[in-house]
Formats: structure tokens, sequence, C-alpha cells
């Protein structure tokens, strides 16, 4: 028998949908339509539930059509269970919470609403895509044998997934490992969330364009390729060309971002000592522009005896495929506990 | 047969001996002095040894007394293990570290040592005071059946034990769980791990006595009964007898204190949501004058979906056997583990 979990990720605009192996190949992916906030303009529960309805139909649809299809080349497959990555997801009651970008105004219970339509299938876990992608990282990535380490996901936002003596963080109630919310600059930033001074503020594709705008203000009249592009064209790609063709602007942002995000990891080093930290996502792209100041700064705010002791490392998921190869951890991981 | 544990506490100045049963009373308590660093002035290897020799016959023999002290009243004892909080005690692999108090220049391996005097006691277990704490909260405090919690110690310094899904968090070599050494204000105090604007500079007895000279300075000509105690001279209890009598100026230190630490508090909710969040020494005898602005605090900088669900409790642990208790627990605990 082949075994394989059924990776998905519901993700604000589109929701995937893979068949994942016990090696993190993803072997049949597809995806669709995530129902919007704008489908639902009046934000009534009927109109929410009506929606909701569709939306499982046409993810169990689709883990059907996907399971036929690797049949197709794989006639001895077993699929063990279905794992989700969801805004807000909740490991123990399995259900996703109310998002600003989804159009449901009431928890739905996703793992229930999906066993239901598919008995055959024992496993159904869900949990937020930053700890999804830490499961992943410690299955099928460069976590694999560590127990005790942190994924820290840099994208519009930073969302952080712990995993302590081998398993994950989830807390009293399923929603722990939000790090980008703890507060690294009293009286700073504002933050999504509505709060101050956080983390992602400052450390996330958002904050490093954030971070370009504030030097700008800071000095006087800057020759960077950087002032010429509006706040709403400015993207963290664009800082990290101009860094590249060393643009003393752009070199400080990554300094300015390395700094606080390395602080913020000693903190978090304090609190848990990890073997490791990952990152991943888009701002990762720049390697050692981003890890350089960061390892630095890290390594000068920890207390002495956990000096040149925390690795520091880059994601080893692929970025195309980690939301569906990250969620289907969540499978083995279940397996893996049962035994 | 009567169940007890041994739970033995290595302090800067006494090491206590207890002998505790499994509700956590003390049965038998001794105390004996803690070698000094003074008694090897030129910190050579040889007299550390030779120290540590003597502390550790010292300690075996007062087990031996303590226990056949017990045994005179209770006949059927039996002793389930040791229990060692140590500074810098390394839970992993028995060790104490070295520590700026003591005379030892090398890494002492305390569990070792003392089994191999003892060899009868199958467990003898070491972790820090303020892991010790945690675990005591939790088998024989307000802690029982939480599987998520936070101890906060706040003496000289603040410690702290992190409870993660039923265990102390030990991190990848045992010595997890710092979060006095978080930063909270960028730039700010200077700690006495060297660093700067560490939770405990601001969050602990120390740091509330700071804190009262840092109000002095910022007013203009104070009238408040502190302002004529000298620096050498000021404790927290000092400021916590001024709050009771309604001195603005220590009020105001109480409420600066709690917004540190709920601001800190928050930011550790949202790394772990656990259930509760225990404070525990001297400072917490001010009652309400902490606990009021810290929960107010922690709440304000709480995600929204966190709000009004953390616990902030006093510990339910006696002040004057705390260390001793907490320690004996790490028998309980491994007891369990092994089951």
């Amino acid at each position: 028998m082949r075994q394989v979990a059924v990776g998905i990720d519901i993700g604000g605009t589109n929701t995937a949908i893979g068949v994942v192996d016990m090696d993190g190949s993803v072997l049949y992916e597809t995806q669709l339509s995530t129902p919007q906030k704008k489908d639902n303009p009046d934000a009534t529960l009927d109109m929410s539930d009506k929606l909701c309805n569709i939306f499982i139909g046409q993810i169990t649809s689709a883990i059907h059509e996907a399971i036929a299809t690797v049949k197709k080349s794989i006639s001895d497959l077993e699929v063990k269970g279905i794992g989700i990555g969801a805004p807000f997801a909740n490991y123990y009651d399995g259900t996703m919470g109310i998002t600003a970008n989804l159009p449901f105004v009431s928890v739905v219970p996703l793992a229930d609403l999906i066993q239901a339509r598919l008995p055959g299938i024992h496993i159904v876990k869900v949990t937020n895509d930053a700890n999804a992608a830490a499961l992943g990282e410690m299955i099928y990535g460069g976590a694999i044998g560590m127990r005790n380490f942190v994924m820290i996901a840099l994208g519009t936002g930073l969302g952080s997934g712990i995993i302590v003596d081998g398993d994950l963080v989830y807390g009293h109630d399923g929603l722990a490992g939000e790090l980008g919310h703890v507060t690294v600059e009293p009286g700073g930033r504002h933050c999504g969330c509505g709060s101050i001074g956080h983390l992602e503020a400052y450390c996330s594709a958002t904050g490093i364009k954030r971070t370009v705008f504030d030097l700008l203000a800071k000095y006087h009249l800057i020759e960077s390729p950087l002032a010429n592009v509006t706040y709403n064209d400015m993207t963290s790609k664009m800082v990290y060309e101009a860094a590249l063709k060393n643009d003393p602007l752009a070199l400080e942002v990554f300094e300015y971002t390395g700094e606080i995000l390395g602080r913020s990891l000693a903190d978090t080093v304090h609190a848990l000592r990890p073997e490791a930290i990952f990152l991943f996502g888009g701002p990762t792209a720049s390697g050692e522009m981003l890890f350089g100041p960061t390892r630095k700064s890290m390594e000068h705010y920890l207390l002495p005896f956990y000096r040149n002791k925390i690795k520091l490392l880059p994601s080893k998921l692929k970025a195309g495929s980690v939301a569906i190869v990250g969620a289907s951890a969540l499978v083995w991981k279940e397996l893996d506990k049962n035994k």
C-alpha cells in the first residue's frame, strides 16, 4: 500500500487541495476559490451557512477527484487522513474562527463537516497555517529529528508555530503561537490587530515596506531608487533588489529588520530554548541580507549561556507547496501520536 | 507504606532539606550553610572540588538524618526520591552550572554525586527554583489539573517555569524558562545579566525599588515618605507600606510595575496561551495593589480572542516552604512519567 495524506490550505483567495506522500512530495494538486466577504454583503447567518455548505461540498468533491486521479497511477493507494490549514483554526475542536476576509459570520466546525461527508476517513485535523508549516518542517523538512524548535513565517504578517518536546504548542484552547503579536516597540507602530508596537508591524513583508518610509522620513534628501516608489506600490522585493545594488537605504532596512527580529527571537529563546529557529516566507528569499543582521542581533541579545548554540535556519520546505505539505503533516503527526 | 520525597533547595546563603509527603506537607526540615564564593578566594579547581565534596557530604548526611528522624514517628516510610532546586540546574544532565555566588569553578554533577552516596534511592532530579515552584504549583498548589500554565517568581530577580501540555518546558538543553530576561524596554534599564531593558529590571523586588527612584527623578519636589529613604535602604516592602497609606508615588510605582509586567505577560500568552499565570514571591504580598494593574495591563495588551480568559492568580504554595516543596514535586512528576 502506498500511504498518502490529503493536505488542504484555506487561503483568503484560493483553497488548495493536494495529495501528499510520506516524503512530502505532492502527487496531485488542485485549487478552488475561497468564498469572499462580498458574497455575504449583509453578513447574515443564513447566507453564511449557505456559502459554508457550498464550500464544504466543493472541498469534498475536490478531495474525491484528487484521490481518484492519483489512484489512476497508484492503484494501491491508502488515504490515511486529511490535514487542513486555515485562519484561526483550532486543533482541539476542529473549528475555523471568524476572520476578516471570509464571509462566515459564525465559527465553522470544519473537521466535523468534512468528516461527515467522508465517513471512510478517520483522521481530519485542522490548525493554522504557521503551525502546519512547523509540523511540515519537522516531518519533511529541516527539523527532522528535532524536538524543540520554532517556525517563523514572514508574509503579510508574521505567523509562528512552536514545537516543544516533539509536538506543537496548542495551549489551553488550541490557539497558541501568535509570536507576531508580541510587543517589541512600546508606543511604536500600529499593528493590523489594532494594538501597538507588535513584531509583525516591523518584521514581515509589510513591516519591511513600512521601515523604508520610516527611514525616508528620518534622513535628509535621500538618493535611493526607493524614494521614487509610492507607499502603495512598494514591495519588500523592491527593497531586496535595491539592497543587491548596495543601495544604503535598502541595506539599512534589512539591518533594522534584523535588529528587531533578532531581539525578539532572543526573547523566544529565553522562554523556550529551542534547538533551532526556522524562517520561512517571501522576505527570506533575501538570504543573508536578512539572516545576517537577524543572527547578529539575536546573538547580541542572548544570555551568555545561550550564545552560539541556537541555529537560525531557512526553512527546507518548498515555497510553492508548503501550505498543502504542512497541512498534510498533521495526518502523519496524528498517526504517530496514536501509535 | 507512607510515601515521601526529599526536597532540597540550594540557595545562595543556606541549603534547605525537607521530607515532604504526597500532599505537599513538610514532615521535617533542616538547613545547612551553602559554601560561599569567599571560601575559594583564588577560584582554584582544587578548592572548588574540595568544597563541593564537603558540601555533598553535608547534604547526604542531612538527608540520612532527616529520613531517620521522620521514621521515628512514621515507621513504614518509603522514600521515593530526591528533588533538588539549584541555580542554573539542568534537568537533563543533573548538573548545577557555575554561578556568581557559589565557590564552584566548574559545573557540578549534582544528581550523580548525590546518587552515588545514596545508592538505594533511584530518582534524583534537579532543576532551577522557578521550575521547581511551577511543578509544586501543579502537584500540590493552585494548578492541580492544569496542563498549560506559567509560574512567575518575583524576588531579587524574576524567575519563571513554563508548563506546556502537563510538563515543564526544559528546551533543547534543559535551560528554558528565563522570562526575566525578555526585553521589555529597548534601551532601558541595565539588567543584572549585563543586558538592557529586561523584564526583571522592572518587575521584581529590585525593579520596584528602582522604579521609586525613576519616579523621584521624574517629578518636581515630591512629598512622599519614600523621598527620605536611601537607595541602599529602600525595599519593595516599604513601597507597599507607603501605598497602603495612599502615598501617590508608591501607588504609581505599582501601576508602573503592573503596566510592564502585564504587557510582558500578554506576550507570553500570545506565544503559549496558558490557562493561568501564577505570581509568586515577596512583592505578591501586596495583593491587588500589584495584581490589579498587572491584570488591567495584560488584558489591554491581549489580542481580542484571548481577553477575559487567562487567569492571573497568586500561587497557593506556602511562602516559607515553597523551595523545598517545589523541589520535592520533581519526584512525583518523575514517578508519574514512568507510569
